[in-house]
């Protein structure tokens, strides 16, 4: 019984940590999507000073004892609460790791960072953006050397985003990855199939994008009435509670592809985030698994099922009512220029091949920038190099090279890989969908989504973080994460599109 | 020196609480202008929590003491910081009166109470609303008993936005001005006038309306860069700082006239915010004086230069190129359509001589709800017996009448008179500007609003706190408020409309 009324304190502790950093959530989105460029210097000591305070009441002694003494009596309390008190041990040891003047460095850090970006990206300037990453890349190898312990830095960082995985677990994946879509790239390539993307490629009315991408996502089942659709440079969700789900898109007026499996991908984000419970939401078992699984959700949306051809048989039709012009597109020409495989440079418009060697670069990179193995002033040289490598192109500036991403602007070093395992779950747990719900594929041509979206929500969303990213994998697909589906997917998907 | 190094350190210790201040801020005004619905709950925890850490901030023992030890050696510091210690020490004392869980009551009151009188006045319910206003009620008295000692318990709150502003310092104003207003108002009912509203009321594109109003504001000289424009039920302007600056704004298609001068008023306290001097928006001095102040600001802009003559000499014909329909409108017609006087029942929609009879009916009401003299369930009948009274109107149900206003809700008690004092303010300092500008009005017919707005912020914004109310009015115009400017402003208007 003591237990269990110190746990009921430990949520109630753990409650006001999770509405702090609901607005500090809510903060960060609002300058990615709202603020004015004048708010800037000020946003940025506003997100210090949440850290700060985050920080602090997360580091607090009185928490820090509460949750050791509850740890150590584990064994007497249920699963549930056990796996609770599990997390909230894992989240508050984070924290004391790292001096609370280090918190708030790195909030100021990330809050400028993003705006240097900005400007650098739009200059094509790397120059301008160098210091501000030098300086991130010193306080991020701070905080990682202060987290390692005896483990490799880089493992310290992954770890934020990817709980529990390491190098040594991720390489082997991503180095099979890498072996498999090489030479099936260059197959690709060698072909010289021209694929004709005029059904996807030309003019579209922005206004006609975002009302068709409205529908696809209203079929998903994402719930207008605890959801926000906006637009940003740099798409992506933010979940603040179930209750409110934040998606961003970019619509190009030249190209549809972009603008809709955008917007698919950050719903398939937003329909993870609003299948949390709500019950749970302030306590330390609520939020996403990690950022693989979270990743797994999006990209499973966004290729598995807006990339497939049943998708099309159903939306075309309506996709011709907003684009008149498309009157003559066909199924199969739309489904084709909607998979298109190409070297490219910019990874968020790359097609779901050649994305990982995307990912494969920058995890190298990164990982090398944290064990101190490259230069921040190596950057532009080892990304082109990678790129002429890895995928047999060359960028022709920066701004299509090493300044594309936000991430590493943000601090955000170790959440790139959970792009590449993102996929892998994606094509673990569609093998798995396929097998249990009848005739999937037949539904998505009829347009019927919410049974897919409920075999995730059941399987995978509503049970928060109950389970490890390797324990859902285990439950849901009965194995742990490989690259076999993905492979068994991709590979069955290029015989169909180039007969490879 | 070591009063200076102090001082120094009470600088920092605020620009923190500045800066949750800034997050607490961008929260509330999200929650108006952005949140979806499903958000509501959630928020309400997430204001809770950011109150509860600035009461704790601002509380804090070594605060007090350092405060308090600055005060006593206050002599020895120059004037700027003195006034800022006085300030601090201001902020400080109000916040230890409050006991912390009382203030994370209020924030989750005011954030469910917001969300429970959209709904009740949607449904024009007042039974809805009662329970949420009585609850606030209770817990407004307590706020304002802890802050009373032995003056009256409105006063407590009434300083909260007007300091030193008491029910002895207002009482004999509003009076004066209940005295000016309500024969004047019979006098123009009696006369019977009909002004011809075609030209402002009609259809009006909405979008069309937008693009005017951003027009006039970007004339006005409000920055872009450091402000947003969006719009929300109930019109306001919300200051993170002076970069950046949230004013939201309502359309009518079927009248010009709210949305214009809805959007001027929001520029007109916009304005203030963006003239505040960056440098000290994070210390105790930052931000503005009173509320009374800044209503000055927007009712000058609205009133004084968008319902005058000359604004319109220039804006008609550029009002014409967005609609054309006004091509016979004359610049007299407009004026005239721009200033009818007629008791209404929307304090917000209400012209300017019979706005202050609302605010005069609001003022007595809250002050005898705070002070024991009024019950929350008496309201709705002495809202509509004093609308008779004041306005020979009664409302026809509560969403016309005690439901209109998001004030109470959200717990401002003690806001509505400064809404009267600004207006007083805006007329004594119009008549300052209109001593000192050489020519204003022929400027602002030839659509020069900068040399008005550069004054405002030479004389008022960009002095923070440095003076009070009080003092402000004194340099810049040579006396203590007063209803004359008003009063002569007013008759000059009534004469030139209706010959009264």
């Amino acid at each position: 019984m003591a237990a269990m009324s110190d746990y009921a304190d430990l949520e109630l502790r753990f409650a006001e940590i999770r509405d702090l950093s609901a607005a500090s959530s809510l903060v960060g989105w609002d300058q990615e999507v709202m603020m004015p460029p004048g708010g800037a210097d000020n946003r940025a000591h506003t997100l210090a000073a949440l850290a700060g305070v985050l920080h602090e009441r997360t580091t607090q002694r009185s928490l820090v004892g509460l949750v050791e003494s509850l740890h150590k009596r584990r064994a007497r309390l249920p699963r549930v609460q056990r796996r609770s008190v599990e997390l909230a041990r894992r989240t508050v040891l984070k924290a004391t790791r790292i001096p609370a003047e280090l918190a708030r460095e790195l909030a100021l850090a990330e809050s400028r960072g993003l705006e240097t970006w900005r400007v650098a990206r739009q200059k094509k300037d790397w120059k301008r953006f160098e210091p501000a990453l030098q300086h991130m890349v010193e306080l991020k190898r701070r905080v990682a050397k202060l987290g390692a312990g005896k483990g490799r830095l880089y493992d310290a960082l992954l770890d934020d985003y990817e709980p529990g995985a390491t190098i040594a677990s991720v390489d082997p994946l991503l180095e099979e990855l890498r072996a498999l879509t090489v030479p099936l790239v260059r197959a690709v390539v060698k072909r010289g199939a021209k694929v004709d993307t005029s059904p996807l490629v030309g003019d579209f009315d922005v206004a006609g994008q975002r009302e068709f991408s409205r529908q696809v996502v209203a079929a998903m089942g994402i719930d207008a009435a605890r959801a926000r659709l906006d637009l940003s440079t740099h798409p992506f969700c933010s979940g603040l509670s179930p209750g409110d789900v934040r998606m961003t898109s970019r619509f190009d007026p030249r190209d549809l592809r972009g603008g809709l499996f955008g917007a698919v991908h950050e719903a398939g984000h937003g329909l993870y985030e609003q299948g949390l419970s709500p019950q749970r939401a302030r306590t330390p078992l609520g939020g996403a698994i990690s950022m693989a699984i979270h990743e797994s959700q999006s990209r499973l949306w966004e290729n598995l099922v807006a990339r497939s051809r049943p998708f099309w048989v159903y939306w075309l039709p309506r996709l011709r009512k907003t684009f008149p012009r498309l009157r003559r597109a066909t199924v199969d020409g739309v489904w084709r220029a909607a998979n298109v495989v190409r070297p490219s440079f910019i990874r968020v418009e790359a097609d779901e091949l050649t994305y990982n060697l995307h990912i494969i670069l920058r995890y190298g990179i990164e990982r090398d920038l944290v064990e101190g193995r490259l230069q921040v002033s190596e950057l532009p040289e080892r990304w082109n190099d990678g790129m002429a490598e890895l995928l047999g192109i060359r960028p022709r500036h920066d701004a299509e090279g090493v300044l594309q991403d936000i991430h590493w602007a943000m601090g955000l070093f170790g959440y790139f890989p959970t792009y590449s395992l993102g996929n892998l779950y994606a094509a673990q747990f569609m093998e798995a969908a396929r097998a249990q719900i009848r005739g999937l594929d037949a539904r998505i041509a009829r347009g019927d989504l919410l049974t897919l979206r409920t075999w995730l929500a059941r399987n995978i969303h509503r049970h928060d973080q109950l389970w490890t990213a390797e324990q859902i994998c285990r439950r849901v697909t009965g194995a742990p994460l490989s690259t076999e589906a993905f492979a068994r997917y991709i590979h069955a998907k290029l015989a169909a599109l180039y007969g490879i």
